[in-house]
């Protein structure tokens, strides 16, 4: 408990502000959008942030370019490795391109299309892998020791987490510029590293602010664990359409950082997560994949109480095939 | 012509500015963006104004809010009358609501099905029509005789003009906020009213930027209006996707503001249009409707050459019913 509490405080908000530096021009300051219907829904302020708008359509190259580009010129000649399905795939093969460092990404078969069409076009290399037989981490740690690539992990590791965390300095910059004090936030979670990087930032300016993580169900294990108090996982071979959130269990160094910061953590149902899909459709006029929409599904769902407060929701990607968005915009609202 | 430009000049600048104070608190200042690959396939910088994320899915609650907002209590009790494929309808609608005054709208039987549902959501009431074979100008004339309610047309005259310069005025003010001298601005244009007042707005910061108007073939009067120095007329029987932009030709108070203002026409393909819809889903990860996207597909498709110059695109809206936007998704690229 001590080992690991130390490990975390190895990531603090200083490093979330070198890597707002560091991706100066690099990715997008996403918009943070109100919506009249989405205030009504909610009987309260709701404020979006659009991290679906980012360079490749997802978060993942704040912390893909943060880590890469602090690498050693050893390290840049024998190209990084990383396992993902799909956004952070996306993140470190621009982060590769931007930064002339080859990629290789594990990513799974199942992987959607989309995800793994915008990787090749990038420049990632793919190295497909089965799921539910066979273990991503360890095909990337033999990858890895046979050609001394580095390893750029999707989410515990502090220079992850600290790029990650520029999501939630902009939203806390966002919501002060518009002089709102947010009451909650919702943000979606796998292995945590958006959630506990963006803690951190959001934390530094609203310290009454509660945090909610929201997950899909059968990958609750965040949830569970901020309920038991210590770290919970989750059955990987279950299936769900939110590809990008089926974590084991969060990080060695991102739980020291939910533990402290978050309040509870939501799970949303995949009937929510497609309704919420069909709203960002209809009002918000946005493209949200699964995995980006299980926050604004939390608050669609009504998990808390949102009248008469001011929520902060994270829309954290749009990779989704257009066949399956069809297909769940095509359904009875 | 004398008479003409007399009457144009009851607008101008200080009307956009008066229109911005009034939409203050009812219409967002909708996101600037720019995307990386965007730039890659113009070779050069765009700055995309994305009114599709506005309320009620397009632009047009500036430009209804700003004339209802300023009805007297009599026209007010009487409620207006406003004839639009649905855009137009859902601000009328919504600046209803929001003012407490009764909407009725002239709209075509075959409009798309979201724009119904949404203005009847507005509480707006709506009075079909057969754009084939009926004059809705006629029919909203009538309407309004029989019951004293003011007309709100969807684009000649001088406070709806006023209002969707907002627009243009937003897109000035941020294009500076960056330090983006733009070169060349796309507008889509049905009858005039967006293109003539965010025209006003955007010259009087950038005296040297090149505005051009963007329509879908088969109604390119605009293009073909200044082309020949006079208003030309479109075939309105013949069957567009592009619903939002089917206007017989430039309105008479927005025709000596484009002619001064406006370099030229474009004019882009449904083919054109759907691509660029499909690449707003797959890189922006934004909804447009059809007519919404004519700017960026006049981008996308060359129209000019807009390598090595800075451009401002402007998106006008998103409400596409949802199994067309599916459909359109589906087409290879």
């Amino acid at each position: 408990m001590t080992a690991t509490a130390a490990k975390a405080t190895t990531v603090g908000f200083a490093d979330v502000l070198r890597a707002r530096d560091r991706l100066a021009g690099v990715a997008v300051r996403t918009p943070f959008i109100e919506n009249a219907e989405l205030n009504n829904r909610a009987g309260g302020r709701v404020l979006v942030k659009a991290e679906n708008l980012q360079r490749t359509g997802s978060f993942k190259i704040r912390g893909a370019y943060n880590l890469m580009s602090q690498l050693d010129a050893n390290a840049v000649a024998a190209g990084v490795v990383a396992w993902s399905s799909g956004n952070h795939a996306q993140g470190v093969a621009l982060a590769g391109k931007l930064l002339g460092i080859p990629t290789r990404i594990v990513m799974p078969a199942d992987a959607p299309a989309a995800k793994r069409e915008a990787t090749l076009r990038l420049g990632g290399e793919i190295v497909p892998y089965d799921r539910y037989t066979e273990d991503r981490e360890a095909i990337a740690r033999d990858l890895a020791a046979a050609s001394a690539a580095a390893i750029v992990p999707s989410y515990d590791h502090p220079e992850i987490i600290a790029g990650q965390g520029t999501v939630g300095l902009e939203m806390a910059e966002q919501a002060a510029e518009i002089g709102v004090v947010p009451d909650r936030a919702l943000i979606c979670c796998g292995g945590g590293g958006l959630t506990a990087g963006s803690a951190l930032a959001l934390r530094q300016r609203f310290s009454d602010l509660q945090i909610h993580t929201v997950e899909p169900e059968g990958y609750d294990d965040t949830a569970r664990s901020l309920a038991s108090g210590r770290r919970e996982s989750a059955d990987v071979s279950r299936v769900s359409i939110c590809d990008a959130l089926l974590s084991p269990m969060p990080g060695e160094l991102t739980w020291p950082i939910l533990k402290n910061e978050v309040e509870s953590g939501l799970v949303v149902s995949e009937d929510e997560v497609r309704a919420a899909m069909r709203f960002a459709f209809r009002e918000l006029k946005m493209v949200l994949e699964p995995g980006g929409a299980v926050a604004l599904a939390a608050l669609l769902a009504a998990k808390l109480d949102f009248a008469g407060s001011a929520t902060l929701v994270l829309l954290s990607g749009g990779n989704v095939d257009p066949a399956l968005f069809a297909a769940i915009q095509a359904e009875p609202n």
